[in-house]
C-alpha cells in the first residue's frame, strides 16, 4: 500500500553570507531528511557551501551534478539538451524520495525563483508533489546594500539585464530605465561595460564580485579585469537619488 | 569629552511573515538598544508588526511618523515637502542617539533598497555614522513564492514597476519586457490592470495582496475589486517558462 508522499521545499539560501538565510529556510532545511543541491562535478557548489554549517550528520545529501557550463559546445552535441537531461535527471532523483513519502528540501542560491536553479524542478514536479518555496534574499539586493547604494527610489524603473544580451541590446534597455542591476558577468563583461559606455552610465555604475560571499571584492568599475571577471559578479546603476 | 559615536543598522525585515527574517538581521535587531520605525500617526506600521515578536522590554522603540499618504493636497501644501520635513526630522531623531554613542537599527519591511524608507535616513546620515545595511527578501519575490510563479528564466528580461506610472507607459513598458512585475497599486490598480490588457498580457498576470502576511489573499485578476486594492498588493506576470 502507497503511504502519503513526501513535500518538496524550494529553499532560497540567500547570495552568500550564511547568515543572510531567512529563519524559515533555515527551520525548514534543518528538518529536511534529504538535501538536494546542484554542483559541478567534483565540487560543492555555492548553494551547500553557504548551508554547510547548518546541517546535521543525519541529513541526507543529494547532488544533482550538472553538465559543463560553456554555451557553446561542438556538433552535434547541444547545451540546451545536456541540460534538458540534467534537469530530468535530477527530477527523478528528487522524486525517489518523495514517492517514498520522504521530504526533500532542493537549496537554492539567492531566491529560488529568481533565475534560480530550483525553477527547473519546480516545473517538473510541483504538479506531482506538494511544494512549498521559501523566497531568499536575491544577489541583486545584496549587492545594492555591499555597494551602500540606494537601488530605487520612489516610482523609479528598474531593468534587470543578463549579460549574456548583446551590446545593442544592453544600451538600449539602459538608455530607457531609471535603474538597472546586470547579471551574469563572467566572459560577458567587457560587452557589458562597452554598453554601459554606450549608453553614458559609466559614471554611475557599480561593480561587486560575490557579494556576501567571503572572497567578495568591490573595485571601480573602469578597473576591473575582464580575464577574471567570475559568474557571480554584478553591476548596479542605482537610480538618482530622490531629494525627498 | 565625546566618546565614539553609535552605529546605524538599516535591516530589511522581509516582506511580512516574521520568519522571512534573515538571520543577521535578526541578530542586529535583538542587539540594538534603539530600534526605529516607520508608521503612520496612532499606528505599529508593517515594519514594527513584523519584527515585534523578537524586541525585548529593554530596547526604545522610536517611531518615525510620517505625515498624510495621499500625494494631492490641496495648495499651499506640498507633498514632496511635507516629506522633507518627516524624513530631516527622522534623521534628526536618530542622529540624537548616534551622537550619544548608541546603535540605532531602523527597520524596514521588505529590503532597505528596495523602494525602501530607509534610504532617506541612509542619505542623510550614512556619510555622518558608520552604517550597516543588511539586505532582506523583497516583497516581489515574496509575492512569486507565494504565487508559485517561477519569475525569470535564464537571460530574460525583467522590469520593475511602479503603479504610479501613466497607463501608456506602464503599457508600453510591459509590451518591452520579458517577466513583470508591478507594484503599489492601491488607488492605481484600474489603471494598471487596463494597462496589462493593453499590452496583451491579463492571461498571464497575477495577482496577491499583501503576500505572507497573515492576511495575505490571493485571487484571479479579473476578479480584483479595484475599490479595495490595497497599497501592498502586486502584479506579476511571470517570464515564459523556458523548457530547458
Amino acid at each position: 500500500m502507497m503511504g502519503p508522499k513526501g513535500k518538496l521545499f524550494g529553499l532560497g539560501v540567500g547570495p552568500g553570507d550564511p547568515e543572510l538565510i531567512t529563519v524559515k529556510a533555515l527551520k525548514r532545511l534543518q528538518a529536511a531528511p534529504v538535501v538536494a543541491y546542484p554542483a559541478a562535478k567534483g565540487k560543492k557548489g555555492n548553494a551547500l557551501t553557504i548551508v554547510e554549517s547548518y546541517l546535521s550528520p543525519k541529513q541526507i545529501l543529494l547532488p544533482m551534478i550538472y553538465p559543463v557550463t560553456t554555451e557553446k559546445l561542438p556538433p552535434p552535441f547541444s547545451y540546451e539538451e545536456s541540460l534538458r537531461g540534467f534537469y530530468d535527471e535530477s527530477a527523478a532523483l528528487v522524486a525517489e524520495h518523495l514517492d517514498r513519502g520522504v521530504d526533500v528540501a532542493a537549496i537554492c542560491e539567492g531566491d529560488p525563483f529568481f533565475y534560480g536553479s530550483f525553477m527547473y524542478l519546480h516545473d517538473r514536479l510541483a504538479l506531482r508533489f506538494e511544494t512549498e518555496v521559501v523566497p531568499g534574499v536575491c544577489s541583486m539586493l545584496a549587492s545594492a546594500s555591499v555597494l551602500g547604494a540606494p537601488l530605487v527610489y520612489r516610482n523609479q524603473v528598474l531593468t534587470v539585464l543578463s549579460g549574456v544580451l548583446s551590446r545593442e541590446e544592453l544600451a538600449d534597455r539602459l538608455r530607457n530605465t531609471e535603474a538597472a542591476a546586470v547579471m551574469k558577468l563572467g566572459t560577458n563583461f567587457d560587452k557589458v561595460r562597452t554598453a554601459i559606455a554606450d549608453a553614458g552610465l559609466s559614471d554611475r555604475a557599480l561593480y561587486v564580485e560575490r557579494a556576501t560571499m567571503a572572497n567578495q571584492r568591490v573595485v571601480p568599475l573602469a578597473e576591473a579585469d575582464p580575464d577574471s571577471v567570475p559568474y557571480f559578479a554584478m553591476i548596479i546603476v542605482p537610480g538618482q537619488k530622490w531629494v525627498a
